[in-house]
């Protein structure tokens, strides 16, 4: 049975990465594991409206016994590829084989299932420059909280200082008030990400208008790839949200008042991604045009120069034929006239006066 | 806990500003805020149908008072970045943590949302030029309308003045008739911004027809991008409305009547918007086709100069060599010819012809 | 109170008239008249199954006399700038403010709004060339059609002539009979505007087909603004048309069959005004890759004309240079060789031959 | 009252015909007929599982009298210009007025609607080469099926070949069957219409990618254009199969499960012609695409021949000129050196390898 | 009766493939074959929780043997063409006779048909590079699953071996498990297919904003019309596998559970292939734009030598008239000048300089 799982793979650029995924026809649940994975670190925390407890897991059946002491435990688990780790924290927490699939195989749509036991969510964390997205699996149940990130680095640090600081409402609240809490966070981390596209579309703004050079159809091409890339991995998110506030059976009606603002922050966040795309798109329209104006100004030039200068050429290369003038007095004899030359250099000027009166008079190169 | 308030950041164009949000993972309804903010401006008014008293207040517990002794007290807020004031207000009004986070945070979407207390409201005024938006937050509960502002300077100049006429509808009616009032102002305000748009549009299809320039690329890209701002400002506004229009606790339906007159008004701006959006991407492809016209005007000038002068002057070089006609009678004996100089013109004169023949019958110039 | 009835503003073309707009802020209902308008003729119908009348109303008590005597009566106002005259209409109609207020306000999308007392519409007919459109405000009410238009010339002669005939089933049938065929009558006068187009679309075709200029530029421009613009006017009358259909105060079930007939065509016209706007968006596609067919091909000349010339000129030049063969053998011995000149012809013609070969051989010029 | 049907109107392209209508404002039902028509020819089929009939009707009553006595009849009229003919058969049938209209105003979309006695059924069927679609109005009721024409030839000859055989279910079946049966054999005459259309995509394709040339950008707007019209035609089928799949009074549960069938293909159609659409467009630009690189390909021909020439030509040039270098030893001293002529050749060669040089360099030309 | 199988037509590339129909007009049910084709492998596959048995049937009447001895057999028929099979095995399952046709037909859209005595669902498996789909018909009823593919080779190995396995839960359900299972299989065989596609992106994407070269315009187009073809295979299995999970005849809640991953892994291919297409469109233009800026590359060289060296040739060919300084004073002087050829070539030195100056002056050539 092969796996190709996310882990194994060359590592493709976020904008087209197709994910992790069982080779076509195994078995639902079958999980393969990269033998020389490292041991996740596994932190706890559990906390009381009074008291919390935070530290590294070594021995996963302390887990049992946490989760039997305190009203609220969160278990974050920082890798999936180790099987023996994934196995046990499956069997404690009783997780359905077909979430637990999902959580090994990255590259999931965020997504909401509600299982017999627990709530699965899959949501995606924006990570890394240019931005990509890691899978986030969120396991909610009774007095529990379970976190499995892809890789470590997350952006939970504020939401663990306010459960140590303990005067906030996350200290006497439900699990469901810290997946709210979590997922708060995962939306809002999009924002710095937008705010950082929103500066790089202003700088390409001002080059395609100021100084179009070369380089700008790479960098226009890898924004609007990048957009299109959190644009797959954001969209999910707003269906997600709305299956969470309409499930009651592990979402509290308080805690849903807080979703509501997620659930707004992932459309305000939807809106800005899709005007980005169309700026972005519209760059590359604007840019060829200034493209096309740039041509246009340089082959007025050309033009220029050789309307003239040509026609020039050609008066001078004619007085330059060596014919005889003393076999015949039909032999040029322009040259041997007084004012020869100086008519020649009248000619001359008459020629470009005319073209470039011609010219004027058009309107070409205004 | 760090705040990025919209006050303390760069300020971004309209059109790709993601406005204020909390640090990520940040607990809903911190509030933090810039030490320098100037107190806000404060205004009350309230009326009865017999009387009404506007005035500047100072010390907020006189809105307490006020409440109390009128029928509706409309209480107008000129800044959200003071924090004493923005905290005491929340406290009066008892207004929800999650909504005040929305009023601190400039750049929300056009909303409506109910809580227990009152309704909040969040509409998005035009301001400035290129035009750009500015957060309204509007809160209503039993006798009171609670506005705040960005920024001193409203599009209400209008409203006030019919509450101190005394003879429209407004005086005698609830606070439900104000926010109607206030939220028609809002969206009536597009008008003229749309007039203005339509304007600049307007002279940019004539540019683009008459005398396309290499300025027109910036111009165009400048209001698609104002367009793109706008759409995304008041597109939220048509969902909001609806909402509003099915809330039967705060809006009594005789007021629902003349919402949905806002309703229809706001379709009407989005249906232009989306006609300019779609005038403004016309302009570029017709612009780009109006580039390639000249482009190939251009072209055609120096191709008819250089396919006739080209072989001309290279006629002209053929007798300008100094092949010695004395050793052989082969060599360059034209120069000697009695009709040399005029035989060569004459050659002239027929490569032209055929040229300009050549030219004319495939009729690659009209 | 500033008002900005559309009579004063600058006209601006179809696609981009953003209508007339109450100044925001404007009370409800406000009305500001041109003190100068013209007094709008008003025309009254009146029939019964066995008789009418038809005259021009002078004086407005008139409409009170014949509406207690005929079953059915239709007034047409041919202006909506007149304040004296609309005021006295409202009051004898008993018309909501709100609805004079966008009959005044021409520009409104088209609409169905009902009222207490009657049923507002509002439609718009095309006008003119290129075509723009007309804003047509309909009141129904018991035993009354009131139609107003923002000036004179319509589109309903021949329901006049209905009317007049007799045996047809308008005379014995209700007003909403007579809304049916006005609205009809609107509707179907779009058909002579999109047949009209469509002889515009194929002429365009042709022309870029088969000789494009580069008046073509704007041409597609104006058609497709003018596209835009008849989508946008045209498009709310379906949804209008559907809540006609779903009226039972108003619109009785045996009209509703003809109505559905008319939403029948609105969606047809619909589709038209989309495949031509399709049609007119391929042709500026086509167009420019017509011109760059035609660059490619005036290319073409410029480039075998100058690869060809300019070496042989080049073999010319060489040539005429002046170095002394008489101080040392090394210096153009080829000039006083016996077959010299002839020389130097086959060597042109080889050089011109020897492009031509390769040109021929990569294929550029086919 | 004028009228201005199918008939006399210069035929329009298919993808720009508006179709027939009545002149704006005409009463509904008002036929008004070509009087130099021909009389259409209208064939009978009659049959019951064990017999049937097959003739050309001449006296209109036959119908009456067939219709008593066989279980299902179908008439098929061959054209709708004919007055007298139309108004006997509608007559006969009971068909109401408003579909009599859409049947004569041929141009009409595909929709179904159910009257009274009837059920009235809009199609369009392929036609001719480019596939522009022909209007196929049936009416279903008690016993009959009755099919109008634009004009004689049809799909229809394996359905009659159908009834002929007899052992077919279609001859024990009811006038739904027979309905079914003339709707999917117009859906299923698509098909050979696509497969045509996909090879002269085929062959563009292979055009644009092998040998891009100027006669395909009519060739790709033709298609492009077709495809509109087709798409315009076949769209509306959908929604019309699906209510006729809803209607429960003339369409039986068993014949439904056919519908479905005919409901699938067409999706089917949409689907291919949706795909065909978006490949059409792709054509124009991976064309224009084609047509920038071989002006690219040409251009840089161009530029090789001048950059290397031009400044060839100049020195050959620099040394025609006249100086004397008698009179001065700084006067072209170099025509007199005993290595001048070699020298200036030497000079050529150096300047043609150093802009060869600068090219190969900077991989202008690669 | 004419038929048009797949097997018979010329093949098409696989985005504009119209599939097999009937001749328009045919029976529904009419099933025409080759004679010459091949008899299909027919392959059997019984097994219950504890035993299994495979093998190749000859006499298909070993079919209703089996499949009364076990819970579940599986028979998968390797080709539809063969008539005397077809017929056989329809007779065997009772198969409806339009679903039938759909099965020798291929080319339908994917789908889900309840018959009343079995399931008809229709996929289509990814097959073949470039990639194209081929059809999958599964019937499922009681006790059965037969499996009808276009041709040999299949996505199925590791379903078979599943069941050859025995210890996992395929061998112990009923077949609607195994129906999720061949129908899981073929989704995610979609995955390998467009990580190569992902692949070929990724190297496009490199080949453009590297090193844009002339086979790149039809390199984006074929992946675009591959993309187009998938995307239009794909997409109907969202509505197939929504109809599937709303089954509950054929389809048990517990496997509904594993379909719903199945219907997840379909959204994802969706997005992705929308994503590939986004970026595909994406490339070609910006292909275009790093075509547009290579052409100005090479116009900007171009354009600097013609600038400098045709007005220096002009000065040279200047000197290089003939005229006689000997019979005038003002019959060029400068030939005779001490200085005269230093004159001449500061001259020229000049000119070149002035031009230069200019072009850096005004900027065209950075």
């Amino acid at each position: 049975m092969k796996l190709i799982p996310g882990s194994k793979r060359k590592k493709r650029r976020a904008h087209l990465d197709t994910g992790a995924y069982l080779a076509p026809g195994t078995a639902p649940g079958t999980l393969t594991f990269d033998p020389d994975a490292a041991r996740p670190s596994i932190r706890l925390i559990a906390y009381s409206p009074d008291d919390f407890v935070e530290r590294e897991i070594e021995d996963l059946e302390e887990i049992r016994v946490e989760r039997g002491e305190w009203p609220v435990i969160w278990v974050n688990v920082d890798g999936v590829g180790h099987g023996e780790v994934l196995s046990q924290i499956a069997e404690i927490f009783q997780l359905h084989m077909l979430a637990v699939e999902d959580v090994v195989n990255v590259g999931q749509r965020a997504k909401v299932e509600p299982y017999d036991e627990d709530l699965f969510i899959v949501a995606r964390m924006p990570m890394g420059e240019p931005p990509a997205t890691e899978q986030l699996s969120i396991f909610v149940g009774p007095g529990y909280v379970l976190t499995l990130q892809e890789k470590p680095g997350d952006v939970f640090d504020a939401v663990r200082e306010r459960i140590r600081t303990g005067r906030l409402r996350i200290r006497s609240s439900d699990p469901d008030y810290l997946t709210y809490a979590l997922l708060d966070a995962v939306i809002d981390s999009y924002f710095p990400v937008l705010d950082a596209l929103a500066e790089q579309l202003e700088d390409l703004e001002e080059r395609v208008l100021d100084s179009p050079d070369k380089s700008l159809v790479s960098d226009i091409h890898r924004i609007r790839r990048t957009l299109v890339g959190l644009r797959r991995a954001v969209g999910p998110h707003r269906e997600a949200l709305n299956t969470l506030l309409r499930d009651t059976r592990y979402i509290r009606a308080e805690t849903a008042v807080f979703l509501r603002d997620s659930y707004d922050h992932t459309i305000r966040i939807l809106d800005l991604l899709d005007s980005q795309r169309e700026i972005a798109s519209d760059l590359m329209s604007t840019y060829l045009s200034a493209l096309s104006n740039k041509m246009n100004e340089v082959m007025k030039v050309l033009t220029i120069v050789a309307t003239i200068f040509i026609p020039l050429g050609f008066v001078a290369g004619l007085y330059g034929m060596n014919f005889n003038p003393e076999v015949s007095p039909w032999n040029m004899p322009e040259l041997n006239w007084f004012f020869g030359y100086p008519f020649a250099l009248g000619l001359m000027a008459a020629v470009a006066a005319a073209f470039l009166g011609l010219v004027w008079r058009k309107g070409w190169f205004r």
